[in-house]
């Protein structure tokens, strides 16, 4: 049975991915196409997106958008901003698109962000030729995509400062390396080495394990694991004003 | 000329409210009353929305909503969630409701929430019944706003952890023992006074004034100010990795 489409409600999906070789922030991306006459109408990229269904709820058409995209399920997500204004789809290429499609002129887009790692997404038999993009050097983009796309990083940026959603994309024993290197790439800032590593080792919800890296050339380092458990406990009791 | 509403697209308004005298976070309410053959049909409080007009952006919804309840124009304001699942208004008197009113049966509602002080806002010429209740201590509320409330409290919450909001609701020159009321209040915690003070007056935005307390019987307090430029420029050089 076909789903029925709420016409003027649609979820964008902004899938930023940690590539962990080049240490970069990529935002995950599909190709825009259209051409009439062999003329080129619309050659750009774009998020991820889709109508809510009348019978799903903003959540499920998020997920359902992601797997849909990269196979993936079950991935940290936010509902970051709903984008709503008149003229958010108004240049000519966006129209020359919409009448294509068929889309309602003014359509709400509630928009999320998912936070992965590069290598989890296999874009070899992908149908939209997504492509992954630094967040730094987007290419052209439809829409009002590069805004929300900017939006939605200056929200990750804040709340991976408050919460500990980075350990998201490290793997579960790290080195204290791994994490300013991961904060460094996500904040493009430098973070002085020695307060960071006593900061960080003083927390307790960051365990030493028993173990060093293993297969590395260089001498290896300590690894460590987070405690989800104690954070939450930490938090529960003991709110830290941090402004 | 009459405006043409969005049928199935609403802005919803938590209006928080700081009592400075009894040191409470409040909510601002309107009464929903409906009664037929002399029979109470629906008797509760709601947030105060409205529908979106096709010509205005989500925040001039907002904007609009706030003013017609208050009269206040620039307050605080953020949008922080979308609410739209399919059964989000689906309780007995919310169907009484949509019928009598003619609302669509599935609304999406942008919910934003504003922070101000109760005594900033002139109930006595209310058209809506509106009262202020504790976040603590809410009435029966229609729709599925209770939780809308909730929602927004955690984030608020989780705001002014991490960001100088709770300046908003101080008089310009203010004793650290309000701020620290203030965030007791909020968080609804006891805080250490003497780490809370020693914090804050070591933070550069805080400026101490050539001034203490007037017209008060105990000892007068040292005043402070805020000053966001100082925030701002900090904030911006020096991220603060608070996890």
């Amino acid at each position: 049975m076909e789903q029925k489409k709420i016409l003027n409600i649609s979820v964008d999906c902004v899938v930023f991915g940690f590539d962990t070789i080049t240490k970069s922030l990529n935002v995950l991306l599909i190709k825009r196409y259209l051409e009439k006459n062999k003329e080129v109408l619309v050659d750009d990229y774009v998020l991820t997106g889709y109508h809510v269904y009348e019978n799903e709820t903003l959540d499920q058409t998020a997920t359902r958008v992601l797997e849909e995209l990269t196979g993936l399920k079950n991935q940290y997500k936010k509902q970051f901003k709903a984008f709503g204004d008149p003229d958010r789809l108004m240049n000519e290429k966006d129209l020359v698109w919409i009448k294509n499609e068929e889309f309602n002129l003014r359509t709400i887009t509630i928009a999320y962000y998912f936070l992965l790692k590069t290598d989890d997404v296999d874009l070899n038999k992908n149908k939209y030729n997504a492509k992954w993009f630094p967040v730094s050097n987007l290419p052209e983009v439809g829409f009002d995509h590069k805004n929300i796309i900017l939006e939605a990083y200056e929200d990750l940026k804040v709340k991976c400062l408050s919460e500990p959603i980075i350990f998201k994309l490290l793997p579960d024993k790290f080195t204290i390396n791994e994490v300013q290197d991961l904060y460094q790439s996500i904040l493009c800032i430098e973070i002085d080495n020695r307060n960071f590593r006593r900061k960080l080792i003083n927390k307790k919800y960051i365990i030493a394990l028993d173990e060093k890296q293993v297969g590395v050339s260089k001498k290896p380092a300590q690894l460590y694991m987070f405690s989800k458990d104690i954070y939450d406990k930490m938090f529960q009791k003991n709110y830290l004003i941090s402004i």
